[in-house]
């Protein structure tokens, strides 16, 4: 991995997206500033994720923030309403998913520019995919723009021109199988992420969520043996 | 107070400005929604000035909203620097104040973004004002419309044109006094309301911080009588 001195803030959540792309920063020289959350989504052992994830992959630093988005409502991965199980993927991109925390990635985003505004990085990387997600306005290359745009006239650094910031999605236009490759290449333990929506408590995949059947079909079509630890009741079912 | 059945998420600190603006919101005939933060602050007067506030105005809904901005470290108003005294205004505005706290307009924004997502508000309200705190980046209106650019990227409701967000920020070129001189005509309750950056357990204003002495001069521009509560130990060096 080379070091160029230069810093990044990289949102991690402990899925298998945002491990690939705490690898792709490191490979790109930058010093990681990996940021997580714990955001009142029910299952804590995403975070036990992403610190395995920053410990693997040899991060400067690994913040979690503390924010509380059950207040607003209205999503199953905060509050308590059933996770969908085994829709096709035209049902998954139909509307909305259920999965989806209002204004989510502008939040979180927003904590990265305050992070990066203090510990001086020049970027923010996010793992948003705009193919996987086609129903999430805010995994579109125009709102990152925009994103950048604001960014850049919210702080000191940004507006003088001294550091200007740069908001970077690599995945965005990434299938999750040539995500799955490059991550590979890179040296990502997968087996450390987790990215199902209805974990057990010991952090097993139930393998049957809109996101267990999107990352089982990835590694499917890269070829690449899939390392996750699924619930045992759920193993016959396995697509 | 015409009401309409339009909804606005306000951004309510305690302080005097945002209660300028909930009032501005409900006169222009919005049900208000307004949106609060325990974020780390020293004083959680601030909060219970901002619950009487929203008690005094009426507003529809106050919700307050949990997160920890001391992560990042930084700023007078969340870690323990002490707060400037009996500065000119001059040295208040030559560089970044020490009560700066990194990125939280934008911060605060996201979190308004969702809420009127949820409760499918159609104008977020922020109280920042550009004549006051000219070192702040995220209180100019070039940083606002791109907020607002960005925002209609990121909700469905924006990206679909069915429900435009707009960010008003109506006080950004009133003067102190002209904003004080509006508040009293809408029958705003200023005595209720806290700017103070060092205030004492029961809320009472240090008058000597760069926010009280703003405040000050306000009332006096405003020809309006000063109902702030000060430290009695400061009452000989008021201005």
């Amino acid at each position: 991995m080379k070091q160029s001195g230069k810093k990044a803030v990289v949102l991690l959540s402990g899925g298998l997206d945002s491990a690939t792309v705490v690898a792709m920063a490191h490979d790109q020289g930058y010093h990681v500033h990996a940021l997580s959350f714990r955001y009142g989504q029910r299952h804590s052992v995403e975070l036990t994720a992403a610190e395995a994830v920053a410990k693997q992959l040899g991060v400067a630093e690994h913040k979690i923030a503390e924010l509380d988005l059950r207040l607003f409502g209205g999503s199953a991965l905060t509050a308590d309403i059933a996770v969908p199980k085994d829709r096709t993927e035209d049902a998954m991109t139909a509307d909305i998913p259920i999965t989806y925390v209002p204004a989510r990635n502008t939040i979180f985003l927003s904590f990265a520019l305050a992070y990066a505004e203090v510990s001086g990085a020049g970027d923010i990387f996010i793992g948003v995919n705009a193919l996987d997600y086609s129903g999430y306005p805010d995994c579109r290359a125009e709102y990152i723009r925009a994103y950048e745009t604001m960014a850049n006239l919210a702080t000191k650094a940004g507006v003088s021109g001294e550091r200007p910031l740069r908001i970077q999605a690599p995945l965005i236009d990434m299938t999750k199988a040539d995500i799955i490759k490059t991550g590979t290449a890179l040296g990502v333990d997968y087996g450390l992420t987790i990215s199902c929506y209805d974990p057990d408590d010991a952090g097993r995949a139930c393998g049957h969520c809109d996101s267990c059947l999107l990352r089982k079909k990835g590694f499917r079509e890269a070829g690449v043996d899939d390392p996750t630890r699924y619930q045992k009741r759920h193993d016959s079912f396995q697509r």
